[in-house]
């Protein structure tokens, strides 16, 4: 992978890239197996989380359109969304073993995308 | 399309989705055209604009998992790549149809998404 | 909306995508709807038909990209899930709206996509 | 990952979800690079490799919503395009480091989807 002479740090955002691929595919399963389950606002943050990993991983993997504000603010956006779709799968965790690793798996976003934010800046 | 329960008006989402809608369409068109012709910036945010627009109005429309804060990142989001967008294909719309059309739905996403933001607030 | 050199006629087309884009909203809410009702096959099927439409409908808006035989491939299988989503759909249109909306959006992309490729072929 | 009870066997499915997800990354990348080096075919059939990969993929995190028809009309529209994408990259590959991997990549989801296809049959 070509460090970018955009401006875009691709080696520093690999490990984002991973976490957020890794959470797409979480979340894609959790919101499968939600749906059977009634757990309605837990399937629907899901797939939502499942959305904004795969587009966040995206960008990463776009140099030539480098936008610094943009990326930021998408990457705050994949925050936020992870947060809240882990914060519902932990309410699940003890009794559902997808949702215990959708859990884990948004947190690492979360973590990999403030991280990648912190050396940007 | 129901009203919802959750604390999302989607009649009032209704303009934003249909905006994102648009905005996808057309930067997925204007990210096919630029590549041959050497816009390498404007294909990559095209096609970035493409995801995160698609990716917005998703979210807009699984009403079951609304998070106030998780939409507002994203349509945050939303604004700041559909602006960085609109400003480089303004730079070739005099000479590219492709370009101007994309940068108009472009913008109306953005106007959409500030409107929305400021009725859910 | 320019007629491709390509070989793709992108005006016999634009039914097509359309029925594609409302087939993916439908769907995208269906699935939204479905998680909170325990109709766990309706809810996944209704997720792929979402996906599936929208990657096909920007296949149709990529004419630089054409080729024949991907583009055909990909509409036979949206006209595969589409019509598995759809024959779920059908079992529970009596009693939930967002079956019978999803559905008729299923079957009008269905026909569409059936049309575009007897007049590509 | 549970072996799904709805005839779906998701441990075979399991290098097939790899290859897609590497294929789906490769693309991205490969359509990024190309825009900038005029490469119109070459962008566009990677753009439209991704969405295929990626939506293939997500079909195979969705035990749930099986259908056989469904899933092997998906998996042979994934081998049609991402033959097509393989079959431009290699003409770039000798110059194009991005090619050769996206080619690469292209050429491992393929296998993988026959063997699947295989397997399931």
């Amino acid at each position: 992978m070509p460090a970018g002479t955009t401006g875009m740090d691709m080696v520093s955002m690999q490990p984002c890239i991973e976490a957020c691929s890794a959470a797409a595919m979480a979340a894609t399963m959790c919101a499968d197996a939600d749906a059977g389950e009634s757990m309605a606002r837990c399937a629907s943050l899901c797939a939502s989380t499942a959305d904004v990993a795969t587009t966040t991983m995206r960008m990463m993997l776009r140099p030539a359109g480098y936008d610094a504000s943009a990326m930021s603010s998408m990457m705050a956006a994949c925050v936020a969304v992870g947060e809240a779709c882990a914060a519902e799968c932990e309410q699940h965790a003890s009794m559902s073993e997808h949702c215990r690793i959708c859990a884990q798996a948004c947190r690492a976003m979360v973590d990999a995308c403030r991280s990648a934010m912190s050396s940007t800046a």
